[in-house]
C-alpha cells in the first residue's frame, strides 16, 4: 500500500516554490486524490484540473457538503475516465482552500495565515504545482490532462509549458484568455467581498468570514454560469411557494430563492481570499500575451493532441473562444478535434449530464 | 409666466395616492421638467419616461453631476424631439430620488423618511403618478410617450392603462416583462446593498449611505448594459496606466478601473433604497400576467400607434422581447412599426449617438 495514492491525500513538497509573478512560497502543500492504479509502464495517468470553485473531490464525496464528486458524470466506473483503466489524479489548485497552499494556509515564516500577504498566482503557477505533484507520484508523462472552464486553461497551459509530458489535452468550455467581460464580472465579485467589513483587509478569522460579500460574489458569478434560455426554462417568472407576488423584498420569484441559496451554500465551503486570488489568476490568463497576442506562436512547441468542446449557450466562454484556439492550433500544426455541442444550460453544461460530451471524450481518449 | 412649466419644477398633488400593491401614499410629490410650449389645442405634448437610474434632467444639466441631460441626443433643438415643436415633459419616477415621492421622502405621518416603510410600487404606479402630473399641467392627450428600457415599460403601460390619452408610443430597447435573468441580476444588486452594514435595514442617514453595496450593485448592472463585443472593443485586456500587470489587486485592467469609477460616481447621485424599490418594480413588470400570459389580450384595447426599436447587441432586453411585443400588437390589431438596429454597444446603445434611431423616431413622430 503506497501512502501516496488514494483519497484525501496531502503532501508538503520540499523546497521553495517560485511564482510567475516574482514571489516565492516557502513551501508547497498539495491536497489531492487519486483513483485507479498507475500501470507498470506508467502510461495510464490522467490529470483532471478543476474550475474556479472546484476542488480535488472529483469522484468522491465532498467532506463539507457530503455531495458526490463534482465530475462523476465523466469520471467513474463505466464512464469515459474509468479508474479501472486510468490512473486519475485531481489536485486542489494552488491558491485553493481545500488543503493546497493558499491564502488561508499558515505562512511558516510568521505562524499566521498568509491572508493578503499571499502572493498573486497565475494559471501557470497552478500547473507547476501539479507538475511537482506528478514528480512526487512518479508520473512522468500524462496520457491526458482534462479540464473544463479554468480547468481547461490549466490543460492548455500544460501543453504549452510541459510539451513532452502531455500526450492528449481535453479542454472544455474554456478560453485561451479572459475577456473584458469575464474580468468585469470577476471584479464585481472581488469588490463585493472587499466591501464586506468582515473581510477586514483579508485578515478575518476562519469562523468569521465575509460571508455576505462572498455570497453576493457567488450570486453574480452564478448567473454567468447559466444561460438566459436555461434560466427561463428552469424558473421563468414562476413564484416561490406563493400564488401572487408579495409586494415586498422576500424572494417572490424562484430564481431569487435559487440564487440566494447558491450564495449561502457557497460560503459554507469556500474561502473568500481564495476567491480573490483564483479569480485574479484567471483574469491574468492570456496564453498569447508573451507572444505579442499571437496565439499560434504560443502553441508553436506543443506535442500533444487536442480535443476542444464548447456549448452553444455558454456565454461565459463562448464557442468563438474555442474556435480561436482551434485556429491557432491548426496554424501551429497541432492535431486538434473540435465539437460545439447543443445545450440550453450555458457554461455549466460541462458539469451536467452530457452524453455527447462523454462520447467525444471517450472517443478521443481511446483513439 | 406659468409656474407649472419650465426646468426644475416640483409639485405636491392633493389627495391620497393608492398603489397597485394595495398600499396608499398620503400625498404625491412629482419633480419634473418641461421644455417648449404647450400649443393652444394642447396637441403637442410628449412625455419622455426615464430608465432605472435616470431622472427628470432629460435635456438640462444634472444638478449633482453637472453633466448634460441624459437624452440630449434625441431631445433638443434640431433633434427629433425638438422643443420648438413639441411640449416635452419628463418627470422623476415615483420611487425615485431626485424629488419625486420615494423612499428617501419624508412621510408626513411620521416626520421621518419612509425608508423601507415605503410601499412597494409598480411600473403602473409610476404611470399613474405621471397621469396626475399631466392633469396638473392641463395635458389631456399625449401626442406621444417615449421611453427606453424601463422608460419603454412605462410607455407600453401608458397605452394599455390609458388608451385614450396616448396617440403614439415609442418603446426602445425594452420588454413587456422582466426575464428570469433580468430578475437575477437585480436580485444580486439588492443583495449587495442589503449586505452592506451601512444600509441598516434601510434606515441610513442621507450622508451615511451604503455606498459600497450600492457601488457593487451598479457595477454588476453596468456590465449588463454593455455588450461583450463593446467591452472588448472599448477595453479588451488593455492595462490601466501601466506596461505590465502588477500581480496585485489594483485595477490593472482598464475595464476594472472603468467599472470602479461607474460604481463610485453612481453613489454620488443615487439613493440605495430607491434602487431597491425601482428594481423591484421592474421585476414585477409583466404586462401579460393579468391576462394569463396572453400579451395580445393585454393590448386588446389600445388605441395608439406603436414604434419599437431594439439593438442587435442588447442582451438585457434582446430583440426577441421586442418581437414578442410586435407579434402581440399585430394580434391585437394595433398599428406597429419595428426596427432592429445594428449596434455593438449593447443595451446602452439607445443613450448613445444613434442616427438611425433618431431617423426612425423622427419619421414616426412626423408621420
Amino acid at each position: 500500500m503506497d501512502e501516496r495514492f488514494g483519497l484525501d491525500r496531502r503532501v508538503t513538497l520540499p523546497g521553495e516554490f517560485p511564482l510567475a509573478g516574482g514571489g516565492v512560497l516557502p513551501e508547497l502543500t498539495i491536497a489531492y486524490e487519486t483513483y485507479g492504479k498507475l500501470n507498470a509502464n506508467r502510461t495510464n495517468a490522467i490529470l483532471v484540473c478543476h474550475a474556479l470553485t472546484g476542488d480535488q473531490y472529483l469522484a468522491s464525496a465532498h467532506p463539507v457538503t457530503g455531495k458526490a464528486g463534482w465530475w462523476t458524470r465523466l469520471v467513474g466506473p463505466g464512464k469515459p475516465v474509468d479508474p479501472d483503466q486510468w490512473f486519475v489524479i485531481c489536485a486542489n489548485v494552488l491558491g485553493g482552500c481545500m488543503g493546497s497552499t493558499g491564502p488561508s494556509s499558515i505562512d511558516p515564516r510568521s505562524g499566521q495565515p498568509f491572508a493578503m500577504n499571499f502572493p498573486v498566482i497565475t494559471i501557470a503557477d497552478m500547473v507547476e504545482a501539479q507538475a511537482r505533484l506528478l514528480d512526487h507520484l512518479g508520473v512522468g508523462t500524462l496520457a491526458a490532462v482534462i479540464g473544463g472552464s479554468m480547468g481547461g486553461m490549466q490543460a492548455l497551459t500544460w501543453a504549452v509549458n510541459h510539451p513532452t509530458r502531455v500526450k492528449k489535452v481535453v479542454a472544455i468550455a474554456t478560453a485561451a484568455r479572459h475577456s473584458a467581460q469575464n474580468i468585469a464580472f470577476h471584479e464585481v465579485g472581488r469588490q463585493a467581498i472587499m466591501a464586506d467589513p468582515m473581510w477586514a483587509g483579508g485578515a478575518y478569522a476562519a469562523d468569521k468570514p465575509p460571508a455576505a460579500g462572498l455570497a453576493v460574489a457567488r450570486m453574480a458569478a452564478h448567473i454567468t454560469y447559466l444561460s438566459e434560455e436555461g434560466l427561463t426554462e428552469k424558473f421563468g417568472r414562476r413564484l416561490q411557494d406563493r400564488d401572487a407576488v408579495s409586494f415586498g423584498f422576500d424572494a417572490d420569484f424562484q430564481v431569487e430563492s435559487y440564487l440566494r441559496h447558491q450564495g449561502l451554500s457557497f460560503v459554507e465551503r469556500f474561502d473568500a481570499n481564495s476567491y480573490l486570488y483564483i479569480t485574479r489568476a484567471m483574469d491574468y490568463f492570456d496564453l498569447a500575451q508573451p507572444h505579442d497576442g499571437n496565439l499560434a506562436r504560443a502553441f508553436a512547441g506543443v506535442q500533444s493532441r487536442f480535443c476542444l468542446v464548447s456549448f452553444t449557450s455558454d456565454w461565459l466562454y463562448p464557442t468563438a473562444e474555442s474556435r480561436r484556439i482551434v485556429r491557432a492550433l491548426n496554424a501551429a500544426g497541432a492535431p486538434v478535434s473540435f465539437v460545439e455541442l447543443e445545450s440550453p444550460f450555458g457554461h455549466d453544461a460541462f458539469l451536467l449530464d452530457a452524453p455527447e460530451m462523454n462520447r467525444v471524450v471517450n472517443g478521443f481518449l481511446t483513439a
